[in-house]
């Protein structure tokens, strides 16, 4: 350990699974890596863009602190969430005499901390798995909770393991050398989560402070309140048996939209409008009525226009979701912002009913300059 | 439920793991899967060879029970324990829309309880698994224990999960199907537990009634006696980070001989040398003298001549070995018959020593006609 050079304050987070571990938060963490992983043998993952940007920087960290550092870097974008990517980064691994006790580091978005830790669950059968997502959807969602996944030609997400990390750890200076667009895509899965359980949380929809320039301690701040949501929802459901389903809120609809879009539409722009569809949905029974909400964080996210899909386009991708056990079909709702639940058997008069209101509403949207 | 069509008694061998279960060991209980596996969707791994004898008749049972069963048939073989045959596999189930409730079946040997072990583990991110060995060597070690494994160009199964199954079935009418050298070569692994843990079914290595054609009850008790040490130490040791090493007993050589010879000793041959190999070290460091045991089980298994090696051939394989942690040798001796321990550091000169022993000794070895 060297004496704390930073000024700042670290958030901590604590994640309670089987294996508790916990997330760091806080400003210059990522120069910080060889302090809190002790392994001799560290293998980053990244892609191309944050090789350059911050993975070599890690790399000759660590070997400053003389230990064996490999850099194995892969095509930014979701085609490296595949087998044969993953073959690939393991045949490296092998070449270069990766021990059981070695650890795989993921720095970098979703993509990267999906396939990383699916490396390090597979890698002669499990190794140490360090998360370090740099961009606010991989901080608050796919960085913290051990769902790790790859895509087949089938479908996204649908190969993986439940691999938790030892430490996740959110630098939140890696956010300002993202393209803007990547933060508002990330706020979907931030207020996703205030949805599901930090409603005091949605007031930052209309804050025009809530950007990736803010003062750090700040950020650091928004940021663990925010992460608490997940971790306490994994903690209680680590294998996604029950209430973890609610973290699915506006993904069902969305992994459709992404589906049949061939992608064209990014995951954020997809769930944001997955979200509206489940608040008409919820609207619809007699619930809160939470479009309004769903509509500021559409115009915070300025998604892509809807293509013009009908329903029947997407109702075979909606039937495919994983989430649907045995062929029935289920949707997370909200009683109200805060009080999320399952909802099954939601049918098929429902979901034509809130997809018309939906086309209605966003076909009609047009975004401001910036946000 | 149906009545109790078998007049023989089933065996059953506990395995208290966290979460427990239990291999039950009989004669015809192969037909009667629908009863002990309960999912509405059930994918059945088998080889080209495996197919017609047992798995086509599996799943005619299961859809007569109203289940949805599918055959995933792969070639017979190592090379099917790959990242490519395991991607075909998985999007089988894709197209076959199988849910997070399904169970897949794998009814096989080694290679094939392997394949189907990660492709439950990892489809959806873990599903159920029911391992259904089919040989000797399936029955007593990869049937059970939770390891599951692919291979790398690099090197045999550096990928993997730790994924127990539900269940283990081993009906013991499906030994009696396979060529007799198989059984020959399951018995590696058979006689290795009993070096291990159960030194009195050593005896068996002189009893011409240890054939596949054994009555199905003295086969029955032999196995459950046999599984029973295994499911002892994987129960102690789920993850292999302690006593489970014990288990590789004549494995660390025997990796190495198959790699050299680029597979062309089979596995059991491999580990039948390895054994006699780790005999001849614990014999030089002054324990026990266990070669005269290894030489008879080198007569029962009567293995192909060892290839023209010298020892310097196989220390890279040696040194590559997983078990091998962050670069140490080590290898599993014996104090005594029932007394394994992990010699850490063995020296190159016992290698050495231990090598010339075994190439003097099984150099003018020649099989009698049948054992």
């Amino acid at each position: 350990m060297v004496p704390d050079a930073q000024p700042q304050a670290v958030q901590h987070v604590p994640v309670r699974t089987a294996q508790p571990y916990g997330v760091m938060i806080g400003a210059g963490l990522l120069h910080r890596l060889p302090e809190h992983v002790t392994s001799e043998q560290v293998a980053i993952v990244c892609d191309e863009n944050v090789a350059p940007l911050h993975a070599g920087a890690v790399r000759r960290n660590f070997r400053e602190h003389g230990r064996l550092a490999e850099l194995l870097v892969v095509e930014p974008g979701e085609r490296s969430k595949s087998l044969s990517c993953l073959e690939t980064l393991l045949e490296q691994l092998a070449a270069a005499a990766f021990s059981r006790d070695c650890t795989v580091i993921a720095i970098g978005g979703g993509v990267v901390t999906d396939l990383g830790g699916f490396l390090a669950a597979s890698w002669l059968r499990g190794v140490n798995f360090v998360s370090v997502p740099t961009s606010l959807l991989g901080m608050v969602d796919a960085g913290v909770g051990g769902k790790t996944g790859l895509n087949l030609r089938s479908g996204k997400n649908l190969v993986g393991a439940f691999w938790q990390p030892q430490l996740v750890v959110a630098d939140v200076e890696t956010l300002r050398s993202l393209p803007e667009e990547q933060f508002r895509h990330g706020a979907v899965e931030f207020f996703k989560h205030a949805l599901i359980g930090r409603p005091e949380q949605l007031q930052l929809l209309a804050d025009p402070a809530f950007r990736p320039d803010a003062p750090a301690e700040r950020l650091s701040s928004w940021l663990a309140d925010n992460i608490a949501v997940k971790a306490g929802i994994v903690a209680a459901d680590e294998r996604e048996a029950g209430v973890r389903m609610h973290l699915n809120l506006g993904h069902t609809l969305g992994h459709a939209l992404e589906g049949a879009s061939g992608n064209e539409l990014a995951h954020g722009e997809a769930v944001a409008y997955g979200i509206l569809f489940a608040a008409l949905l919820g609207k619809n029974r007699g619930l809160a009525d939470l479009t309004p909400v769903a509509l500021q964080l559409l115009r915070r996210v300025q998604p892509q226009p809807l293509p013009p899909f009908i329903l029947s386009d997407l109702l075979p991708f909606i039937a495919r979701d994983k989430k649907n056990r045995a062929g029935s079909q289920r949707f997370v709702l909200l009683e109200d912002a805060g009080r999320p639940f399952v909802a099954d058997n939601v049918q098929q008069t429902e979901l034509e009913a809130a997809w018309e209101e939906l086309r209605s509403l966003v076909d009609g949207l047009v975004w401001e300059a910036a946000n």
